[in-house]
């Protein structure tokens, strides 16, 4: 991100509003604030939520970000007049605006986003590992290929992610393992009531949050 | 199983072909084929891998099966006409036979069905914990919503799937804990090489096998 914007940096227009679409924000907003100020611009870091595993324009989608929330990244130097282009830019193609701090987003965005691809990549790293039995990819069906979707996204650029939160990333991996390994005691010892409540929770937390915010005209969105 | 098998024994023809659609096997093939042979029928455990999570009649869907692995689990007992009988009756509904034992397809299944159910629900709990931040399901994205599918199924028909298939899965969890933490020591190391080769494998698997089982005319199936 630094790189290209200080390449672009002579073309910059005085006044001009300068926004990303980065996954990871505190790095890109501490680093571009700056050089897009020097340049004679005012930037505001974005991160709209949507996307597929699918890279280029070739799949592009003209509702994509409809309905889908677009994080904006102000700090206490962002210009209010630049904050509310950027705002009513995301809201002209469909985008619902939360506004947080950049390390809040980052940490938010390590369990939102993060950490399911990681868990995606690492149970087809698991489960389809050519050492397991002949049959093992037959009895994969469509959970399986819900589960993982996402591990089919661009390795170069999950990498630049993971490496870029590193530190919330690793710290949320942590606590996840730690809510896991309530689950496998529960199943070492046999314990239905622990099972059947921890299934129980997952099943009304995730059936809220859909019927919250992905009402049916929405559902079949990407 | 055991309990319906013992209600129906009476209405059991001689020579009736009995299946069943269970997600684990062993257990069931054990206590159902000598059920079912006192009663004077014939039994071959089946296993459909196909499904939403959703329940009930209002969900049916005829093309279901189209397509889909249907798992038999003949003994050393199975009578070859039963096997033919429920074999057509699969493939009748558009599903391709895999015939394998029952506690081989009962490994299998632990790492292509059980453990994702498992993850899917243990990232719903541990995510939309409402101990997290306010704007934490805010930023749950369509990536979240297909990770997490399968966690709105019926709590009580996984925990009896997770009991029943408890020793697998409990090794299975395990084996998959150990690879995560692969990738859990590459982020900590900041390994970009590491962590690219990790997203980069996931992909090439996951690719290959939706392009081998996932044609593009069954790709929008449930």
């Amino acid at each position: 991100m630094q790189a290209l914007v200080e390449r672009m940096s002579a073309a910059i227009k005085p006044g001009a509003v300068v926004t990303d679409v980065g996954s990871v924000k505190s790095g890109v907003v501490r680093a571009l604030e700056p050089l897009v100020r020097r340049a004679g611009g005012r930037f505001v870091g974005s991160h709209p939520m949507a996307g597929t595993e699918r890279a280029g324009v070739r799949h592009a989608r003209a509702d994509l970000f409809e309905g889908a929330v677009c994080v904006l990244t102000p700090t206490a130097a962002t210009c209010a007049e630049a904050l509310r282009l950027v705002t009513a830019l995301w809201r002209g193609v469909g985008g619902r605006i939360v506004a947080l701090p950049a390390e809040l987003h980052d940490e938010l965005a390590s369990r939102a986003s993060h950490l399911p691809h990681l868990l995606a990549a690492a149970l087809v790293n698991y489960v389809l590992d050519p050492a397991q039995p002949a049959n093992q990819p037959d009895l994969c069906a469509s959970g399986f290929r819900d589960t993982t979707r996402i591990a089919s996204g661009s390795p170069e650029m999950w990498r630049d992610i993971a490496l870029a939160n590193r530190e919330h990333l690793a710290r949320v991996l942590q606590a996840f393992l730690g809510n896991l390994r309530e689950f496998q005691q529960a199943l070492e010892k046999g314990d239905e009531g622990a099972i059947v409540e921890y299934f129980k929770q997952a099943k009304q937390r995730r059936d809220a949050w859909v019927a919250r915010c992905w009402p049916p005209e929405r559902a079949s969105g990407g």
